[in-house]
């Protein structure tokens, strides 16, 4: 009985001695990050210096040789560059679009989908048939459809708190939009935006054609919203209306590319890996900053705010810069693959890649034991107004990582002006906040913390057996 | 003991029913801002059609105008002006400054701070003395101050997480700084900033000479964060340095002008007054879109929603627009000695006053028991990402309408950047957007539907012994 209360009492006594040094390295590290952090002065370089990055692009090499550099200066264990094959696909000049109805000539902004093919050479021109979805296209049938433009033009749903739930629910017109139409005689793809704002900027972003044979592939592009506003209104009063389009992309061979890799290796538990991540391409009509330079030097200075706090992991603390996650996830297949290969066991992933904007907290992808575990750090981050602590989705680069028994994560920040800027002309620096972006690395780092003292619940329990 | 049963399943069922309506409530009300919001309409004709709206000014006037008949078009029971005298001073021509050192003349950014007095027509020259703060001006004392222009150099505090508590940091200086420098003999005061980010606009703000007599008071202005930095660092290699600065500001006799009010009688308590409201007047350099065109339009929109919504209030639910919040609070003061006089009891009162950004709760000024209530409806604001509901401070303009057994309360969007904006020339509408916007209202508007649906302890206690 009485050793029974001693344990309950010891117990509590190292509960509550954690709890007061997680709370004093919680204060250390966002201190740190917002007074001296680099997260902002590296993605004024990789926005303004590097610029769009798009795989297989000269500034995507550029970037990878700048973030090496720079993660060598951090006094880390290990850097190193990891060999990935990366396709490569470029815009060419700049695409040229327009519709015609009565004698009057409205030009639009359009640009090409990543991965689409071109037009010929002197564009193409069609009636326009307007669709709210893929399903529309079976209901319509070939008659309907074949020699025609397929306008997919449901727009993102407003009333979503989530933008990126909103996002999830459009986006196939997109990826999927020129592959089916094909399939119905159509002869090119025109797409609305994947944008919550009224304004004249297309949004790119990846498209397939799947298995379709080249000979089937048709071109596809998106359109601003303003302009698919414009478009949709002028066919209500003519349906024959001309509408015209050139672009002028091209796929080239694909070509050699890299992740980057740094590494603290674990005082403690060296083979077990904890891993922090962004990806480093990005598309190419603005310089990427929220999409995702923001992942990138946030994870970037996790492992240095670890090291200006202090802290010597147990585990082994790894960031990856995974290249080609806009167009291909080639970065993030290949790390999972030698990952699997070397039998290195990742605990635990975190990927930014949802913005520089202020974080709310974490989206978890893993059981329910880990969870509990996870949910008990909670109010460690109250202070820093970190609420959001809820299972889903973690991110696509981190994806492949699962297990049954890992954790996988997401950074969650405001999603609200996100789409603003996805995959547009406008996704540059300055629509980064710099104290934004210090607390989102403060954020990824508490976390990187607690589950590098603390471990996961399988993992810990087998190590405490052990010890 | 069957009756006791009876009332505790009767409780229950109550509850569960009024949990089940709430959430439904909360739900339309958030869809109806996001899908059919009027807030960011208002707010673009407040900002881009007026303009920056000082007390006493001809645009001040004009928002009068456009908000009363804003508000007339709504179907309210009643909408009118509340007259009140407002300080009229005037920014004049553009400021000029500059210093000179080894023969270098460097310009810099400046803004007369509001209620400031001019130069004299040929401006002031003087050495600067640069201290951290009030309190340093006892430490240097007359001998080191006298004939020479103090220089408050205190930056925001970078390492708070809420913005405004890094503000209330520093405001003293730019409040007090001329009056407290003058007692020492100083000829101006220039003072940083209150800007965490380094750029070059000068910031705005009032300023007090409290009792000082006029002969004594000496002109006061703000240098932006990265002149301030520049002068700092001028005057370590040279604290001879001659700094010189011009401005033309000019205090007016008061002027008449007006709150606008616009009020849903109650269906059952109309002589319990819920108040939602912001700040008409705005500084002069920006066009006053976040402070606090925001808090103005979100508060009209309330009382939209509320109707569009189909809630038919119990309580009389105003939304006042409060005149001069900035250099006086005449509009307050005046609107709460009428609901004194009138005896109108205000049980609730909600401000929003801290810019158009994401909402993320709201801070209380009211007693344990009231708080006890609120804080049972913060599960309803989850799915919103609504999740501040802290004790605190309110606002400035429904301070005065404290009482023990009341609630007051402040909007509370995330703050990171508003003090990029705030009284600079870039608080303008292209830098609030339109969704952050619209949560806010739709946030205001869910509380206010439940302080209307459950009143507040007290009250409600009271009402149900006469009931």
């Amino acid at each position: 009985m009485k050793t029974k209360l001693l344990t309950i009492i010891l117990c509590c006594f190292v509960a509550i001695t954690n709890a007061q040094e997680d709370e004093a390295v919680l204060k250390t590290v966002f201190s740190t990050s917002l007074t001296n952090g680099k997260s902002y002065a590296w993605l004024d370089h990789i926005s303004n210096k590097i610029g769009g990055r798009l795989s297989g692009s000269e500034n995507a090499e550029l970037a990878v040789q700048y973030t090496k550099k720079e993660l060598e200066k951090l006094g880390l264990d290990k850097v190193w560059l990891q060999p990935v094959m990366v396709p490569k696909w470029e815009r060419g000049e700049k695409e040229k679009a327009y519709f015609e109805t009565s004698g009057f000539v409205k030009e639009v902004n359009i640009c090409a989908l990543g991965g689409s093919i071109a037009t010929p050479d002197d564009g193409i021109s069609g009636k326009v048939i307007e669709v709210k979805g893929l399903e529309a296209l079976e209901t319509l049938g070939k008659e309907n459809i074949e020699g025609k433009i397929v306008f997919f033009n449901r727009p993102m749903q407003a009333d979503l708190i989530s933008t990126f739930n909103a996002y999830g629910g459009c986006v196939d017109q997109r990826y999927s939009g020129a592959m089916e139409a094909a399939k119905y005689g159509a002869v090119g793809v025109i797409v609305r935006s994947m944008n919550l704002r009224q304004d004249d900027l297309p949004h790119t972003g990846s498209m397939s054609y799947g298995d379709l044979p080249v000979e089937q592939r048709i071109p596809s592009a998106a359109i601003s919203t303003n302009d698919a506003d414009k478009l949709s209104k002028a066919l209500k009063s003519n349906q024959a209306l001309q509408f015209y389009f050139k672009q002028n992309c091209q796929q080239f061979e694909d070509v050699q590319s890299y992740n980057v890799i740094g590494e603290i290796t674990g005082s403690k538990f060296p083979n077990e890996y904890i891993l922090v991540g962004g990806h480093l391409d990005s598309w190419d009509l603005g310089d990427g900053a929220h999409d995702d330079g923001a992942g990138v030097v946030q994870s970037m200075d996790v492992l240095r705010l670890l090291k200006e706090s202090g802290i010597q992991p147990k585990r082994s603390i790894r960031v990856v810069l995974f290249m080609n996650e806009e167009n291909g996830l080639r970065g993030a297949t290949e790390y999972a693959k030698v990952a699997k290969e070397k039998n290195e066991n990742h605990i635990f992933a975190l990927e930014s890649d949802a913005g520089g904007f202020t974080p709310r907290g974490f989206s978890f992808a893993t059981n329910d034991t880990n969870f509990k575990q996870i949910l008990s750090w909670k109010m460690l981050f109250k202070p820093y107004l970190i609420h959001y602590f809820e299972l889903g989705g973690s991110g696509a680069d981190v994806g492949p990582l699962k297990s049954e028994t890992n954790v996988l994560a997401g950074l969650r920040p405001d999603s609200q002006r996100y789409f603003d800027h996805h995959h547009a002309a406008n996704d540059t620096f300055e629509h980064v906040n710099k104290r934004e972006l210090e607390l989102g690395a403060a954020t990824m780092t508490a976390l990187v913390y607690l589950f590098d003292k603390y471990g996961i619940n399988q993992i810990q329990n087998n190590k405490e057996l052990k010890d």
